[in-house]
């Protein structure tokens, strides 16, 4: 990932980070929001049609960097929806700087609201890096409101997720998830609920002798049950080096 | 696995195999049941109480193999429950082979009834190798009965195993189950309504680059919720010999 600091599309304190395997930049700020491992494992895992036609949505888009690099995956038209404006606005100066801005926007919009600007039952596929940790009284939260946002569940949860998910998606739509291996109970459960059915996994370990610490889902809106667990996806070698399947998503083949 | 012919307790067509990590024998039939991989990776994921006083109970015993190599991880009370008379004649020959008519017992037994023979509240740690397969009108099922018996739900399903294990389990005591991933959903659903919390849970993937084949799930009879998902089990290397961690399983370190 390369660092550029001339642009004129960019503020201070911010930076653009390339993922060379798609060659997609991103706007990072890291007192704001920086994409990490976990969306390049999401865009990676997601299988979004490919089609010119294809209506493609990233909910809890952050600073874009899902939604972007998906745009080397598909023609189709793509929308970002984060509820953060500081966040949504460094992800639409990313579509700029990508020149995507004929087939991708970014929405600053609760997403509990997203039936009012996008028809129900009119998405192809949703991706989504949600806030992992649900929130108690008791929960150590981030001082910095950017990321406390972005990682607890303080403006949505995973069930208003998969709501949002089941209205908007057509019959045979996919939602692709990462989450915390912890709530793939509550994951199976809540999809059930919303007719998602569950269809590919994959556990994500750290390290091969390690637990999992990460999972991708993609569900089916109204699809068969029977989920198939992929091949375990394994990120650092014992040296703490990628493990070659890692570093290819990262710097390409 | 080592073949002997010539003991008194052995019936025609029947040998007796050793799992030579624990020097356990255990008398097989090749048209009545032999235990698999699967008896082993659920007897080395099985974490019992290890003291004399423990109530262990293994449940569609078989041949009695999980509950014969258990013997090896405690000082506890086994008891093993098998619906076929067949294999649980089998599984009593093999608790004389071992010498372990004083803390093993089988009881031939639909483990629907099992309160009628165990109290209820009263186990510390339940083992479960069930039929992995859902039965419906076109399910293709072996022609011989025993094995058919064994592999599908003919005569108890996931709910009866569920629902009898919440009933013999003390607060606090522990199922470990081995089942098929295309299951998970179904099982932590099933878990959740018969106050089993998963809590330890391990994928096992047929060769690193494959899907998963089989899962193993330990919950806690009102137990907390949150649950681990621990190192990937990979069973074959790329040149289809076992991996150093399964072949110590079945050979011992």
């Amino acid at each position: 990932m390369k660092i550029e600091n001339n642009n004129e599309l960019i503020k201070l304190g911010e930076r653009i980070d390339q993922l060379y395997e798609n060659g997609i930049k991103v706007i990072q700020h890291p007192d704001v929001f920086c994409f990490s491992l976990d969306a390049i494992l999401l865009y990676q895992f997601a299988n979004p049609k490919r089609s010119p036609n294809a209506q493609i949505v990233d909910f809890c888009a952050g600073n874009g960097a899902v939604g972007l690099f998906l745009s080397a995956k598909t023609k189709g038209q793509i929308t970002g929806i984060e509820i953060q404006p500081r966040l949504a606005e460094m992800a639409e100066r990313s579509v700029l700087l990508n020149d995507l801005s004929e087939r991708m926007q970014v929405l600053t919009l609760d997403l509990n609201n997203s039936t009012d600007y996008l028809a129900k039952d009119s998405i192809d596929y949703i991706t989504c890096n949600p806030p992992y940790f649900a929130v108690d009284a008791t929960s150590q939260k981030n001082p910095n409101e950017y990321l406390a946002i972005a990682r607890h569940e303080l403006l949505i949860n995973l069930e208003q997720i998969l709501k949002a998910s089941s209205q908007l998606l057509k019959t045979g739509g996919k939602l692709a998830m990462i989450h915390r291996p912890e709530r793939l109970g509550e994951i199976f459960a809540l999809m059930n609920h919303y007719q998602l059915a569950p269809k590919r996994v994959q556990l994500v370990y750290p390290k091969a002798n390690k637990d999992a610490n990460m999972v991708l889902v993609e569900a089916i809106k109204q699809g068969k049950p029977g989920v198939k667990f992929l091949p375990p996806l394994i990120v650092y070698q014992p040296n703490n080096e990628y493990t070659k399947q890692v570093a290819e998503m990262i710097y390409g083949k």
